[in-house]
């Protein structure tokens, strides 16, 4: 009986692959409700989860859905994923370096829910990109480009949509072991041979310390373990957000930047990190080496024109990427050093401008968000630029005094 | 916002009471989902609740409705509570005791949801029982014949009873804080000066352990004084049935033959303690004094007599009480002395006949039930007879091997 399931996790005692799988399924299928689901979800994060009970859940989640398969496709298939955060568009400018190098990359990503749009809804602030190829489409793409950016399949763990959703909104996301098969599930059942984390520690992200990234990171090489995927991970902080560009079109212009060969910064050092790690697995060689590489196909332009290319081959024109013209610039009101730039806080206005959505029904405007014209450790004077807001189509806004940190 | 609430207690911090009522009061008023109450349900029960979390949430609970008083009743209001189980008829025994003594008893009880019916289904069996009096109808009773035995009203605690039914599917019953909210504010809001409050621990009750029950029962009193309302607790043992009938006319037919006379067991003692308990209470008396007050009504059946005049004043005949004639007796296979009879068992087995109901819709068959021809220490031989099944329009029925635990 799944009240008796429920209870078993109460008293924080070990539940079965049968137990997880009939409750768990049961939920996906309608026959347990959704306050059961949560009073399940609450208690496990209370109480956590074993190795063998993630082990299995992870596996009932990938077997949910549909389980991806290219191994027609030559060559070794790297796969990333960042645990998200405030001003993260890492992913626009490592799939065209890797891709450059040679290696097949297969990037499902998705939607933003929170105070950002995810990389699918950045890349749609590029006028004529899509987002939504079928596996016929990607097998084309990766002959003729080398790389592909697109949209999770429908059927790709539908078990983790329901639960995600649930959690959203019954404040059980804050567990390790939920958080580690809701990613895991998804990058084992997208096909990749092996993959990389970046998994980010912070006000920005979904774990607060550097201890839990390195519990959640640890954690998600052992279930990639389970299947044979070499799993790397990279930890990274997210109190203050990455780089200088906050909103879908302007991410997409820094990331441009950046290919073009604009270097040095938080947002260029994490790229090469992880595009190198990246082609380290692939290549299998030294990072030092792969680092060499990733830096010579962001001078040389090489990663720049496949962007470029990646984005044609969708549909898109890196030319045609509209940004708001109605800026509002905001001043320091006092002099000193920057000692921290709330992550959180600008995730919120970023909200507030319309460049996140709070519920799945809400439209994003692409072309409106915060450039930072100052990072941490800067000094400013008073009536400093701290940065400008590129807004449209809102009538008021409200720009709190805990973003910046100036002592 | 909802869901930081929940977050707190997930995180096992103390709640205001503010957000105690904005999570409570909107689930009440249906702002709050089903699946967000379960889940902080969930963090109660594993994170419990501090003593001032539970004074308010009381407090929460009681002005969610209608709050009685029958101060214009001359006397001491006493009433008392049983935390219930499998047999427990006392109810029935107790009010006409205390009352033929002269003590006005206002006694609001429940219909049962589990494995038997609750005193109210109990009382139903009586062929013209009413249980659906109307505040001045209790009025008059109380005037006429100095008791009644009621349903409870509509609108007393409203909160109890959406969070109870969630609580019963979601495996978050076990929960000492919320049990005590629950029984208190139902107490409390029905408008008595002392109450006795029966505790029980083990297989078929609410709690396992006497340690818990004292925990329970100390508390209720607790929450009792800070309403001036003197609480008296006493714990007894359910692991085994109380008494020797379960199920409604049954039980009501075991009450009847206490209150002409019969003496000794279980079932007896209880009673005697209880109603010696609310005497002793009531009129300020020592509970040695008090105890022979009981028996002397018991032995002239003054306690019967009330019993009978309560019954006719709310439109009954305790001559006319149906109770079917198809009994299916169960005799002892083997030979020894009866260890344990599972109250968890007998309970099942009652409502497999009829004599519970599994959801609020289920209609309860009065007339069935279990009478025991043994008890715990009695020794059987084989063949001996266990007890007698009075069933009734039922096809099927299966007698566990379990419920007599002979060596």
């Amino acid at each position: 009986m799944i009240k008796d399931i429920i209870d078993k996790k109460r008293r924080g005692l070990f539940l079965t692959r049968d137990e997880l799988e009939s409750i768990f399924m049961g939920y996906l299928n309608g026959n347990v409700k959704d306050y059961q689901m949560s009073s399940l979800l609450m208690a496990i994060c209370i109480n956590g989860l074993c190795k063998e009970e993630i082990f299995n859940l992870t596996d009932i989640f990938i077997k949910s859905g549909e389980v991806l398969d290219f191994s027609d496709i030559d060559g070794v298939k790297v796969d990333k994923h960042s645990t998200g955060g405030i001003g993260d568009k890492t992913t626009l400018v490592i799939v065209p370096i890797v891709a450059s190098l040679g290696i097949p990359v297969i990037k499902m990503s998705g939607r933003g829910l929170g105070y950002t749009g995810g990389t699918i809804d950045k890349l749609e602030s590029i006028k004529g990109f899509r987002i939504d190829l079928t596996n016929e489409e990607i097998n084309d793409s990766i002959k003729k480009v080398g790389a592909v950016i697109t949209g999770q399949t429908a059927n790709l763990v539908p078990l983790d949509k329901v639960i995600y959703a649930l959690r959203d909104v019954t404040a059980t996301t804050s567990s390790i072991p939920l958080i580690a098969i809701s990613i895991m599930s998804k990058k084992i059942a997208a096909g990749a041979d092996k993959i990389l984390l970046d998994v980010k520690y912070g006000k920005g992200a979904l774990v607060s310390t550097y201890e839990e990234a390195l519990e959640l990171g640890s954690l998600m090489q052992e279930i990639g373990a389970k299947y044979n995927k070499e799993v790397r991970y990279i930890i990274s902080s997210m109190n203050s957000p990455l780089g200088k560009c906050i909103g879908n079109a302007l991410e997409v212009r820094e990331a441009l930047e950046v290919l073009k060969g604009e270097k040095g910064g938080d947002f260029y050092n994490l790229c090469v990190d992880i595009a190198s790690n990246m082609v380290s697995m692939a290549k299998n060689i030294e990072i030092d080496y792969a680092k060499k590489m990733v830096e010579e196909v962001l001078n040389n332009n090489k990663a720049y024109y496949k962007f470029v290319d990646i984005v044609k081959n969708q549909g898109g024109d890196v030319e045609n990427i509209p940004i708001s013209d109605n800026i509002y610039r905001v001043y320091s009101k006092n002099s000193g050093t920057i000692k921290e730039i709330d992550a959180l806080e600008i995730g919120k206005l970023s909200l507030m401008l319309g460049a996140g959505r709070k519920s799945k029904e809400d439209t994003i405007d692409y072309s409106v968000g915060i450039v930072l014209n100052v990072k941490v450790g800067d000094k400013v004077n008073t009536n400093d630029l701290l940065m400008s807001l590129y807004i449209n189509n809102i009538n008021k806004f409200e720009v709190s005094d805990n973003i910046f940190k100036i002592e």
